[in-house]
């Protein structure tokens, strides 16, 4: 089974709460996604860069045998790039500056092989966007969606059918609010449901999140971390471990939901030790695997 | 086995965002917390009153058979007051008014047949008042201890002998960011059972909370409620249930203390779905083990 992504590659510069200043460095939802999903399947990207995207980046993304042929390198563009600061508890951030460069015009076309792929992760992209990729889709695949805030103001109509036709969402806390209008955030998975999904999940950051099925509600903690470097990325790795998973089993049953959130909380958290894809880049499956145990075990209680 | 508790009784003044106020209704930490012990374990009750205090709010608690002989009712004085006004998330909250009245001169003298219990919760009071209540009890009792930023700020000398003779700590995670200074829950986890508790429960009202023990970290979310009428004593609640089973079971081992965190989070969820104690009052056992057996299966992972 294969996994069909779309999104966004990135250069970010990313200012700690050290005073450290981490200029260009690879970024992107795209990125992180299909670099954690790799652990699980085989993944095929579609993203677009300039001629200034560095080679090594290129290389790592090969490593991992992530599926490249739907990358687009733009002759004479600059890739996106995104600059940041964190505030002192690493939850917070400002962005700093923003430089759409390519992926301004980006007007994803799927290379024939990848239009048969049985499951689609639809990263953050302008609605209309995520529908044209839809309809580029052969058969009946399992599409999950996530979303901005800027979308859900700005784009509701387009957004609202990317929805209907997705299976599921995978959404934070904050943005559920807005589409919803709800602050308590069980009502507010009710309406996520009733506007198309099967299952939502509704990430919370270093509180972990909700999965909201038709089955019921399953909260989640996040696993315990000791140093947070850098949580960029931290929620596109959460949709790569737990797409991935869904990916490799083929189905999204609510136990295969349930395995994949603990697959997307692990990858998260390796994404969030090291600056950039730094402690991703060198991670074995060994290692995600014990975690993924470890984690497990915290949360079985023994009554 | 017998679980001690000492800590306040309230008449409380609830203002929730729907712009009502409920009136002298029952609060307090004692009151929350041994109500919701009393579903697991014999409660003895140490707390002031004063001549005000309704013979209907007595009743509800010699219901739960808690023995009152540690209540002492003080003639001609005025029972302690808080009144609160709840944000529109029902997450934060302002006091509007605190009249201390008996709970001023409060300085509990235990009955004798309570000094021998094997178990003690030290709701939160002055650490003076605290270490006191420990110096009355025979033998080596599993002794359990909260506290208030207050106490952190202004009685630290004495709060850091309470800990260091207290088994275990419940306390909030604003509470212990300000204890230690860390930020991260995991390194302040770690000062605080450095300070000398075997272990510490950390909430984080409705994000769940962390169990740091010697064995490892046992992150867990909250139990997801769609309506939250009032969470006034949610946290006394917590730690009654979690110290009632800890006093049903004898003992604080790693999976015993799991357990009780499931029965924590379990009660708290009780007293939420209620003003003041409306929800607890109605509670059955057979509800409580519900709700714990659907909390515990929300958190087993499928793998």
């Amino acid at each position: 089974m294969s996994l069909l992504v779309v999104g966004s590659i990135a250069i970010d510069t990313i200012r700690t709460p050290d005073g450290k200043e981490h200029a260009e460095v690879l970024g992107g939802s795209c990125t992180y996604f299909s670099y954690c999903a790799s652990f699980f399947t085989t993944v095929q990207l579609v993203s677009v860069v300039g001629e200034d995207f560095g080679a090594q980046h290129i290389d790592l993304l090969k490593s991992r045998s992530i599926d490249l042929s739907g990358l687009v390198i733009k002759e004479g563009g600059a890739t996106f790039r995104w600059a940041g600061t964190y505030a002192e508890d690493m939850n917070d951030r400002t962005t700093d500056d923003l430089q759409f460069g390519v992926l301004a015009e980006f007007d994803p076309e799927l290379p024939e092989a990848y239009r048969s792929a049985p499951c689609v992760f639809l990263a953050c992209a302008q609605p209309e966007l995520q529908l044209k990729v839809m309809d580029q889709m052969a058969g009946d695949p399992l599409v999950v969606c996530d979303t901005i805030e800027f979308y859900i103001e700005n784009n509701r109509d387009a957004l609202g059918e990317v929805f209907r036709r997705s299976e599921g969402v995978i959404i934070n806390d904050a943005e559920v609010r807005m589409l919803t209008g709800k602050s308590n955030l069980v009502k507010a998975s009710d309406d996520l449901l009733a506007a198309g999904p099967k299952f939502a999940v509704i990430k919370k950051g270093e509180h972990g999140g909700l999965l909201a099925t038709q089955e019921g509600l399953f909260p989640f903690p996040a696993y315990p971390l000791r140093e947070v470097a850098d949580p960029t990325g931290a929620g596109d790795s959460f949709a790569g471990g737990f797409m991935g998973h869904l990916s490799r089993t083929g189905n999204a049953s609510v136990d295969s939901l349930r395995q994949a959130v603990v697959y997307g909380t692990v990858m998260a958290s390796f994404t969030c030790g090291g600056i950039s894809l730094s402690r991703l880049s060198s991670l074995t499956s060994e290692e995600v695997l014990a975690r993924a145990e470890h984690f497990s075990a915290m949360l079985r209680t023994p009554g």
